[in-house]
């Protein structure tokens, strides 16, 4: 179970609705970013949530729409007193544009910095979820990136009741694949755990369709993907995806839910992307700036 | 003749309503920008203006808040492919931090981008105005801007009709300073024009209340000046001035209208800031986010 708070839905250019690229993921105790356009703290503010919490930033590539927000939230970090390590994650060429970062401009940061460049497989494990960066198909060193939840299991109770046994703590041990003995009785874990898929979250940043994202968003409750205008508007070389091939990799995927973002400013009305994602793939939803959606066991809710 | 644009009144955090320091300035065919705030190009937007008839943009000083903003609002402009020159002005550093900005990211910047650092006294002039720099009290290299209008005139035509005298193309030579001569009388411009007075506009960026600000600002049409915080809310050491302060400083200097900007994120309520300075100098506004005014004939209208 996550949940995703869409920070900024447009593209290149931001409209007075929609800002530039940031999704904001929370998964148990971690609030993980991916991207940061221009204004990302402002609308973090607007959620109602801190940029405080904020550890890791997943950034997809270096151009301006999808990281120029990090010198200012870094700012309100500093100004905040922040003390705890913030981790940026990027591809090629991370190290020294962060650098940049963080010397432009008078001011301290009192924390910990740390980059990580990433390649295309390279995995980074939390707790209870892994994140694999993968490429995509852009211009510029550009990675999309894999959000897993770690699968589980849980006691099968309909079962065990029938068995009258309740709850009892040598359960949680079952649950770590250990056989237990309950008065006299010998359970394996086998015979009373119920497999959990984890939940799962593609988001390509801006990629024109390519096979590695099919690849990656194999079977994941949502694919984001980028959908920057309807079919023919622009330029197949300007390296981005319309809402007709966003939805040709969802279908080839077989993802749960398709979400459209990455919105070009020329449409201030979105049924035209739509409707063409629709003719592909049924199950697709265009956000605004600040909806929220919670994905948990497979399914996805608008809040 | 001016307006102003307000479009980021916040302080160094920007909340849900007020974005960080900029403000826009119209005279004649010209835009100006002062500072650019993170998010400044989504409040030019939201404002229905353009970014691209931006020809000039002064600094007051690198801290984070006053020009976070300048890489997103590059990088629109040269994805709408400007060519015009722009010029960006500002204190000692101007030309370090500029470059680290230029070079922040892929993509290419398709115009030029002259960048003049500017001292103590400096002067722009421009079509109908001179833009004079001077230092104020901060901490790192930090200028405020006076912007003012050229002292111009205008022909006396009420005395014109008692001499029975109506429009002629010879009037403007008599505006030039040029002695005329209509139908065997000779005019003097001495006797046949009212002088008008220019508008002015200080803005002093972020500072303590200080004695170059006063001298720049005698009888200043408005004076923009920082007012951060209540009296006694913040210590004097973080550079910034009260709004008492900023009032005390609009009384030396004898100025028309006073306006409240950089107010910090901790008053949501404006109430107790406009209280305090108005017991100290009565005229006083403090605009939100997106207000415009015009200043006219040494009047300022709230549009």
């Amino acid at each position: 179970m996550f949940d995703i708070v869409f920070l900024g839905t447009g593209a290149m250019k931001p409209t007075p609705k929609r800002f530039t690229s940031s999704l904001m993921l929370r998964h148990k105790k971690e609030t993980i970013m991916f991207d940061v356009g221009e204004g990302t703290q402002i609308r973090v503010a607007q959620s109602g949530f801190s940029p405080m919490k904020v550890g890791k930033i997943f950034i997809t590539h270096f151009h301006g729409d999808h990281f120029y927000g990090l010198p200012g939230i870094i700012f309100t970090m500093s100004n905040s007193e922040r003390k705890t390590p913030l981790t940026i994650y990027g591809p090629t060429g991370a190290k020294k544009f962060i650098q940049q970062i963080l010397t432009l401009g008078y001011g301290q940061v009192p924390f910990e910095v740390n980059v990580e460049e990433l390649s295309n497989g390279d995995q980074i494990k939390g707790d209870g979820y892994t994140i694999t960066a993968f490429d995509v198909d852009h211009g510029p060193p550009s990675l999309g990136y894999l959000f897993k939840e770690d699968d589980d299991f849980s006691i099968d109770t309909d079962k065990m009741k029938k068995y009258g046994l309740t709850s009892h703590p040598k359960f949680k041990l079952l649950k770590k694949g250990e056989t237990i003995e309950i008065d006299g009785k010998t359970l394996k874990p086998k015979d009373w755990l119920i497999p959990i898929k984890g939940d799962s979250m593609v988001y390509t940043g801006d990629t024109r369709p390519c096979e590695n994202t099919v690849n990656m968003a194999k079977g994941a409750t949502i694919l984001i993907h980028e959908s920057t205008h309807v079919s023919g508007d622009i330029e197949e070389d300007r390296g981005h995806s319309s809402a007709k091939e966003a939805a040709e990799v969802a279908k080839k995927a077989g993802v749960g839910t398709l979400i459209l973002i990455h919105i070009s400013s020329r449409y201030l009305d979105t049924t035209p992307l739509l409707d063409e994602a629709k003719k592909v793939f049924p199950n697709v939803y265009l956000p605004n700036d600040l909806t929220k959606v919670m994905v948990k066991k497979g399914e996805l809710t608008v809040q």
